[in-house]
């Protein structure tokens, strides 16, 4: 396969500064990484905050961003024994980590203090080829359709690791807060998959559409609901047994520790720059909630949010556009005008 | 055994009502319980909060407070099984329970919707006869220390709760916030018992060796310390895995979300009225924290902590005083002056 | 309501000796209990054993069996504060416990050494009127069926149990063997319902048939298959998480350690007298497999079985008798020619 | 650090053939690994049947053997960055993993398929010079004792995981079956250091004194004691919560299954070829036991364990002697004859 020495890429240099489609050069994996012929790549709204800086984690500049990129190894370094040239590869937010921390050692490698970040602190999926971790890298079955599997690289890894997070059995009520997202959309899906019970919470009735035909058995529209708490809990007889908070107002989460039924646990998971979670500690130690941040998911997480995938259990609709009509898309970012999930097409 | 018609006891009428010591029924046990002539009764300040009644929960009146009492059983309802007469028993907090519901099937007893509380919902240990649900009521070995054994019920079992709840690894640091207290000096030894690292914190030098007596391998002076969130993270290799907030500062509470390890647990133990838990969302999910509500032991946590106690692991400094000198350790309670734990002789 | 002084029953007073359908009295309840008129019993092979005397614990004589009876509360003692007369009831294997030894406190009832068990040391549901605890009673939604629900209350909790005890996450695989029976029919639907990938192991195009039915992805058929090992870890790359061996065939059983995957559960659940478990010490240790004994579900998985029930995601095939009949169905147990589960009604 | 080309090492180039002292080449690290200078290298059952070959893992030949080796870095790749020359490393049994596996996703490195054993199918620590992969090489910290130190990396760490896998809590009673001997004189150590309580299980008063010295609070001398189970029920008041089988006697493990408490757990460790563990189906159901084989630590296991070490709370007992005395090492082990862990010094 002939790799060439430059690229289509989108490019950036410095925070706030234009984003540059342009010809950039190819770079070299190293002895322990694979270089994917990135396909598509899915655009999250944490690409929006690398691109501004305003989150209390320094970011490499010049700086290409993506981090669900999906394509086909066309390099490997000489270290590299999981992937094999033509393997199809996700590039994902966690390039790569230690491996010898005692956070990598137990599989929790996204809080490694040395993580590098596709998109953020390594160059991303935002560009034709791109380098990652090999064993970070997520594998994807040869036949799958890589602009589809994209979102679920990160987004859906996120949730379905958010949902392990809330540590449920098979017939327990989760709660989605902000079901009808991008996020929360994929949530119901992977939630339904693990015989989970969903009451999803969101505004309009365009989302209570969706939310039921993804697989909510109940809405709760907080734009018609007087008392949320209590609908929720009659909703659920006591309360969802977990949240899930994709949502990031301050109020929904502080409400999320309220309706919660006893004993339950709050998943905090988006990445609100300055958000505080507030709880009352007298009922958080009556009603023995738990609250638990969850970031992304590990390799094992990947791995089986991707096998739910595949076997078509969840599915994400997207929006492709070519990767030249990038900056438009982080301006509807910007706008908060964005609907769905947008995929490049490197190609274009 | 004879058992008399009335006894002595303190009651009051109305909350923040004079504190009365009198001449007051002896009550009759229901066929599920056992009478107990109390010998000896903890004073906690769930009991000047009872008195008071500024805790969002309704409490019984006319109340005679306690919820640590230790004493001897004397007559049991028609249903009793577990209990003989000439037994040793405590009455605890979670005086009983429906054991029918969700809750109590899982062994959450405490989060049942009808528990009935001791010194709160149902007439506690501050009387030399006090009943209990059967099933509920702590097993003590014969030969015990009454007197000694009295804290143990509510503050021992509590901190022993906390700390399971904490989820940690033998070997493992776990700090606690308000160590020098008395939960705080409790959790110290439990933790060492259970093959925990700690590190305390609290103020003043006088806190500093009793805690370090106990077996804290750290102290953190909080009045003298500058940065506490880097002193705490520097003596424990990167934060403690478990936090035990037995002190209920706000800003001690959001304090401990910081410090942290990733992955860490911090545990909401105490119950001040209207205090919020704060905690940034950005940094909860990038470190992937949990913060959990601990309230009190259920049946298994408390023989557990009794057989802690009983086999000398844990030992809490006792203030004895007659049951007549109750409503001037409230007084000292509502200043703030007390120090150590009281336990009332129920036979002065 | 009027309670009838005698009853029809089915009865034995000694082991193997005459099944006698007759009239006897119908019990009190405890101040404890609920009287339970029983509509339906399901027939176990339990009860079978329970005639027989064959299993190391003694039972009662002269005995009434049964252990799967769905009815109505017509009385009550004066301690039940959890049923109401007309509500719906079940009396299950576990009738009752003590509720205060080491394994009633850790919702391990079934383990508790007084358990007292319906059909076996306290008379069963093959009569009109039975009592049980009502705290161990299983709660029914009014309107269910109760002819349907019946073999839930035991073998439904018991294959429901089992999964659980399998530890397994949603999307891992499960083989049940032993798969096409009454046990494992229901296992299959359970599994799809908590979101696991179901292999099914039995003999016979029809059980295969059934099983695919019900949800299996893969059949092995034993009587046809050379390497049934590899053949299992070929199609579920690698061998299934978890084992539920329904069979207690001990070459089946010897074979689930063998085929089961790295760090997997081979879970034990039949209850033959006299088979013996093997496992290579060897392979056991280098691939970390883990055998478990389940007995019966406790309190909560028995609510979570009826649960899954009543939301119509699993269903036992039934076939109705007359409680009259029992003696002939106890007939075919022992000749081992029955097919799917017999319940009786008691009216006839 | 000048490096030799030859070095001194014990090789041998058939399964039984001779132990031969003698010079042979000093390794070259890949660029994933270290090279350690082994100052002393522990010697463990497992070398000789790694000689004898007769386990069902084939081994390489030649081979030098060990897999607890204690030195100092030399060299290493050119990716290692998690050492730098001069650190102390461990050689410990799994010297590598392929890190992509799902078992290595997980953590569970000793079951990846693609495992890389030291002084099994890679040349081990009975050189003066061995290579092992970086990410699995153990940390140790300088100053530590590198030849008190050398039989923690194997029989340490085994023992440790085994208790970590019987999943007790602190407080709670394990039985430890072949106390006296090495393995099982550091499980006592680690047992205590967790807050455990110890019965300990062997034969000879010597034993019995030197169990006690560790820490155990109950010995039962297998070859004085007429009703073992009897014995060890009543002595833990019911049963060991866990039991720990360093013995591989068939017959004592069996036994094991049949004193543990109630929902108790067993633990395989040991490797005899051959031999089968067994349990009685109808009790392990009604009882509810576990039976599960434990591996070797993984990394974090590994840090614990050494950890544990450091802080002076677990030694073994050593006897060193020079590398090219190891030949008579393996007679006396092939002969039953060997009390203690011998550690040899590579110089001599």
């Amino acid at each position: 396969m002939s790799i060439p020495k430059t690229q289509k890429g989108v490019i950036f240099y410095e925070n706030g500064g234009p984003l540059e489609y342009k010809d950039i050069p190819v770079p070299t994996p190293k002895p322990n990484e694979i270089l994917v012929n990135v396909k598509y790549s899915g655009v999250c709204h944490t690409d929006l905050h690398a691109w501004k800086g305003d989150w209390p984690l320094p970011v490499k500049l010049p700086l290409v961003g993506g981090h669900e990129g999906a394509g086909v190894v066309v390099a490997k370094g000489s270290e590299v024994k999981n992937f094999e040239i033509g393997d199809y590869a996700g590039i994902k937010w966690l390039n790569g980590s230690c491996m010898s921390c005692e956070f990598c050692e137990k599989s929790f490698e996204a809080n490694c203090p040395k993580a590098d970040l596709s998109g953020y602190t390594h160059d991303g999926s935002f560009q034709q080829y791109a380098t990652a971790d090999a064993v970070q890298a997520a594998k994807i079955s040869k036949g799958t359709d890589l602009a589809e599997i994209a979102p679920i690289l990160c987004a859906g890894v996120t949730v379905y690791k958010a949902l392990k997070t809330a540590d449920l059995e098979p017939g327990e009520w989760v709660a989605i807060s902000g079901a009808g997202g991008g996020l929360g959309s994929l949530a119901i899906q992977f939630a339904k998959a693990m015989g989970l019970r969903v009451l999803a919470i969101d505004g309009g009735d365009d989302k209570k559409q969706l939310c039921q035909e993804l697989g909510a058995e109940v809405f709760i529209d907080f734009t018609k609901t007087k008392d949320i708490v209590k609908s929720i809990q009659d909703a659920t007889n006591g309360g969802p047994h977990g949240v899930i908070n994709v949502s990031v107002s301050e109020k929904a989460i502080e409400q999320s520790t309220e309706y919660v039924r006893n004993c339950g646990t709050v998943v905090l998971v988006g990445l609100p720059a300055g958000a505080v979670a507030r709880a009352q500690v007298f009922a958080a130690v009556v009603k023995s909630i738990s609250v638990k941040g969850s970031y992304v998911g590990n390799r094992a997480d990947t791995r089986e949010a991707i096998d739910f995938f595949e076997r078509g259990l969840v599915k994400a609709p997207i929006k492709i556009v070519g990767l030249s009509e990038l900056p438009e898309v982080y301006k509807l970012m910007e706008e908060g005008k964005i609907l769905g999930r947008y995929v490049v097409d490197t190609s274009k």
